[in-house]
């Protein structure tokens, strides 16, 4: 009897053992309905520059003179799950966007900032400089609400207006349209590659080492940034589509397509040879032409693919570790370009984190 | 044996229960290391407009005819805990300011999302359109980065630049005014009563019922929100600003400052009796003078406090529960025109919490 009753200690103890570790522990791909357990979160403003007017202030008159202007520094937004993983990660969005473009999806799902805390890492979303909640810029500026959504309809691969592609991994309803469209947020200054890869640098200065995820417009400014910074451990860049960097000398030529001709950037071979130092995974996904094709939307993603692949080509034969995965091209059909908030985002993320435990980041 | 061994079982029973609860619950005043547990997080756009340019929409030119453009909307982000409280609290930033106001402090500590997550509410900050994260407006606009942060250093009562005020309740280091100065965002389009009020009304029509706390600049939207939609169940304003809403034939004649008159809305009857219909409580701070001074970044609070009073008083004399608590009056010294974010924010989170408890609201 003593001993029937030590087992049962023992397994009630479990049980509960149990019980507390499914209430509370974040788990790999574990579902919606599971709490997320935070050990902080917080806010705070990185880099940036400030403007001394001169004079002297008066604090009656409280005019200019004399005042300052604290701006174009970079916004971020950070939780850091209990037991986090070492490194975490860093999400920085795309042209138009900002850090909603990691939040809840057009319809309500959850993105990466929920998947990749249940998942254990540390989040950070960014705002970059002149953008969102990073909109004080020391640049004076001019907006105009220019109706321009049925084009990025266009651009961002949902379909061709008012059509969607077939199977593609967008919802349907208006409501979905309607959030995806107010997901966007002007600029209140110039984007200016080198102020917003040094407003990056400095949040990865505070923030020590961690892993950048980049998103279209920000591909670009990530290898800046990863110049930069010796923090940033690898980079996973979904759709880069500016800002190719190659060394002096190796630059392609400029390339062709219905959507307008993408260049690419030289820079010092020393400076490229930081990039061969961290993995780098790069994603695109479907209905991205092959050959020239007369919709724009589509055919400027038929030359950033192909420069994409030049450029990992590039970064590899100087001895790195870079990566592009066409989506189609592993049987993962219909995404975006916003892979991440795609109906299938799940899958996607699993392809992350996937790569993040091969390369030993996780 | 048996007996005992029975005991052992039900005092690790609650030993593991005990430690559970420990490990698990978000509860009233718990301190910063306990973790934050979240039953659901997100994002989502409320209220706005759409503009739809005439014409069609041409795919290959992509110019602006024929295409639409969502703006004008509130953008929020949500955290609901664990065992959530009934009511959630959505807050509402002030002028020049966005959601940050109420989040990590300047100097690094928690804001109001932290404290009151882990008192167990449900949590929504928001960004009023045309400011922050809601920045796509359907009006042109010209920003001027004009230096302007010693203007609000005495606005906002930290002191009267470059000096302190003695006991003020704001921390005197460098990175602490940085960080204070880059919460700043400009407006991308007219602050406008009616549209701001639509947006927030849409986004309690959406969340249903919940207590609005507003700061400043919001604290008269705020009134007039509270009057559209009857999902807001009390408010908590922090220094209100401008635009008080007295019935027509009772607004208070135009008050002088040495920062300014301000001067009242008055509105139908009906709409103002909705605003004795659930408590309400209004904060100030320290530093406010009782007589005129000359100096206009304090003197402007004087007649708003005033007015506050005298709008309370109104409230209540048409049968309403509008408190007005000036907090030297109550022994509460040095605070800023951020008491939620100042150095003694957790006494002045009690306060808020005490009078939600006392009104049945939590």
């Amino acid at each position: 009897m003593n001993i029937s009753f030590k087992k049962l200690v023992v397994v009630l103890m479990l049980t509960f053992v149990s019980m507390s570790l499914s209430a509370c522990a974040t788990t790999e791909h574990s579902g919606k309905t599971a709490p997320i357990i935070l050990k902080e979160q917080g806010s705070f403003a990185a880099g940036g520059s400030v403007v001394t007017n001169p004079g002297t202030f008066n604090p009656v008159k409280m005019t200019p003179e004399g005042q300052t202007f604290h701006g174009d520094h970079a916004y971020v937004f950070y939780q850091i799950p209990e037991q986090a993983r070492r490194l975490p990660l860093v999400f920085w969005h795309g042209f138009g966007q900002f850090s909603k473009t990691w939040e809840t999806t057009p319809d309500g799902r959850e993105g990466y900032q929920n998947i990749f805390l249940r998942r254990g890492y540390g989040v950070y979303v960014l705002d970059q400089p002149r953008r969102g909640n990073a909109g004080r810029s020391t640049q004076s500026v001019t907006i105009n609400p220019v109706p321009d959504e049925q084009k990025w309809f266009n651009i961002f691969r949902v379909g061709i207006w008012p059509e969607y592609f077939d199977g593609v991994q967008f919802p349907r309803d208006q409501e979905s349209l309607n959030q995806y469209f107010r997901q966007m947020t002007p600029d209140t200054g110039t984007i200016d590659i080198n102020l917003n890869s040094d407003a990056v640098a400095a949040l990865f200065e505070k923030i020590g080492q961690g892993i950048l995820v980049t998103h279209s417009n920000s591909g670009g400014m990530g290898w800046q940034t990863a110049i930069k910074s010796s923090n940033i451990r690898a980079v996973v860049s979904y759709e880069p589509g500016s800002n190719f960097v190659f060394p002096e000398g190796e630059v392609p030529a400029p390339k062709a397509s219905s959507g307008g001709t993408l260049g690419a950037i030289g820079i010092p071979l020393s400076d490229f040879m930081k990039l061969t130092k961290i993995p780098i995974v790069i994603y695109y996904g479907d209905n991205i032409p092959e050959k020239p094709i007369e919709n724009p939307g589509q055919d400027q993603w038929r030359i950033r693919l192909e420069m994409a692949r030049q450029w990992a080509n590039t970064v590899n034969s100087h001895g790195g570790d870079a990566e592009v995965v066409h989506l189609p091209e592993i049987g993962i059909h219909g995404n975006t370009h916003f892979p991440f908030s795609d109906l299938n985002n799940i899958e996607i993320a699993d392809l992350m984190s996937d790569w993040l435990v091969e390369k030993g980041l996780n």
